[in-house]
C-alpha cells in the first residue's frame, strides 16, 4: 500500500494498517466547517478545530467541573470529529442535516474504528462525547460550543449573521456550557446579549 | 476586548485573558508548513499538523518506548508549535532559517506563555519537546517526523522532490524515530529506500 518494501516484508507488514490509518485521518483536514477563522480569512476545517478545542481543554483546565479527567477529555476531543471523514460536518443550525446525522456518523464509525487495533477504545471515547452525559463529556461538549462562539464574536457575528440566527437558538446551542463550563456561562450569556445589541444575532 | 458586557463586569473580567488567548492561538491555523496534505490539494498548517500527530500519539501508543506517558506527550504535541504564531514555521531543510529559529521561538514563547495563568506549565512542555531528551519528548519528536514522512510518501515525494533532498538528509531528519519509535524505524528506512528507487529522493 504505502511502498513496496514495507508491504512485502513480513516483519513490517503488521505496521501497515496503522500507517494507512495515519494517512486516512489526514482527510479530516479537508472537512470544512461553517465557522470562520478569527481573522475571517477562510472557514476552518475539522482537524484544526479539533486541535483548537483540545488545546483549550488544557488552557481552561482549572475551570473544568470537579472530577474531570482533562487528559481523557483531550483524547475525546482529538477523535470527536473523526467520523466526519465519511459523514461530513453538519452545521449546528441545519435542521434537515441533523435528522440523519446520527445514522451517517454511526456508519462512519463502523468503518473507521475497525481499521486499527484498539480502535474500539477510541470509538468508545467518541460515543461518550456524543452522549454528553459523563463529566468528561460535558466539559468536552462545552469546549466544542465555546470555540465557535468565540470565533463568531471575533468575526462580527460570523455564521450567526450569515444565517440570521436568533438569540434563543444560540442560547440553546450554547447550553452545554452551563453544565460543562459553568464558570464561563455568565460570560457566554453576556456575550450573546452583546451580539444581539450589535445586530449580529436576532433578538428573539 | 471581546464584547462590552464582558470587559465591564468585574465578575467576568478575570476570564478575559483566557478567552483572548483562545482567539490568539487561532492564528496557528494560518501558519503554513511546507508539507502537502495526503491528497495533494494544498499545504498543511501547523494547527492541523498538531492535531494529526497528537492523534497519532494515541493510535501508536502501544509502540511508544517503555515508560512513556502518552497523555503528557499529547499535551506536549498540542502546544509544540504554538511559538510559530510569532516565529513562523521553519522548513526542516532550510539551513539559513534554522540558524536563528531558536532565538525567534524563544521570543515568541516569552510573549505567548505570559498571556495566561499557568502558561509556564505549557511552556515547560514545549521546552521539553524542543530539548528532545526525555522519553516523552523522544516519542513526541518521533511522531513529529513520522507524519511529514507519510505525507511525502503519499504525495509521490512531496517536499523531498520539490527541494531535491538526498537520502542522507532524509535519514538524518528521521533519526529521532530510531529512539522514539524504534518499532517503526526499520519501516521508515525501507520507505526511504523505496522513495530513492522511485526517484523522489536523491541517492546520496
Amino acid at each position: 500500500m504505502l511502498t513496496s518494501r514495507l508491504a512485502q516484508d513480513p516483519a513490517l507488514a503488521p505496521l501497515v494498517p496503522r500507517l494507512a490509518f495515519a494517512l486516512e485521518i489526514d482527510r479530516l483536514k479537508g472537512v470544512e466547517r461553517r465557522t470562520w477563522l478569527a481573522d475571517g480569512s477562510r472557514r476552518e476545517n475539522s482537524a484544526e478545530h479539533s486541535w483548537h478545542i483540545a488545546t483549550l481543554a488544557l488552557v481552561l483546565a482549572d475551570l473544568a467541573p470537579p472530577g474531570t479527567d482533562v487528559d481523557r477529555v483531550v483524547r475525546m476531543l482529538l477523535v470527536h470529529d473523526l467520523v466526519e471523514i465519511d459523514a461530513g460536518d453538519t452545521f449546528a443550525f441545519d435542521a434537515v442535516g441533523l435528522t440523519d446525522r446520527d445514522a451517517r456518523e454511526r456508519l462512519a464509525a463502523d468503518r473507521l474504528y475497525a481499521l486499527i487495533p484498539g480502535g474500539e477504545r477510541l470509538r468508545a471515547l467518541w460515543e461518550e462525547f456524543d452522549a454528553g452525559e459523563t463529566p468528561d463529556a460535558r466539559y468536552a461538549n462545552a469546549l466544542d460550543r465555546l470555540a465557535p462562539l468565540l470565533l463568531n464574536l471575533a468575526t462580527e457575528g460570523g455564521t450567526w449573521r450569515e444565517h440570521g440566527v436568533q438569540r434563543s437558538a444560540v442560547r440553546r446551542r450554547m447550553a452545554p456550557i452551563a453544565s460543562g463550563l459553568a464558570a464561563i456561562w455568565p460570560a457566554v450569556q453576556a456575550a450573546i446579549d452583546d451580539a444581539v445589541d450589535a445586530g449580529w444575532v436576532g433578538p428573539d
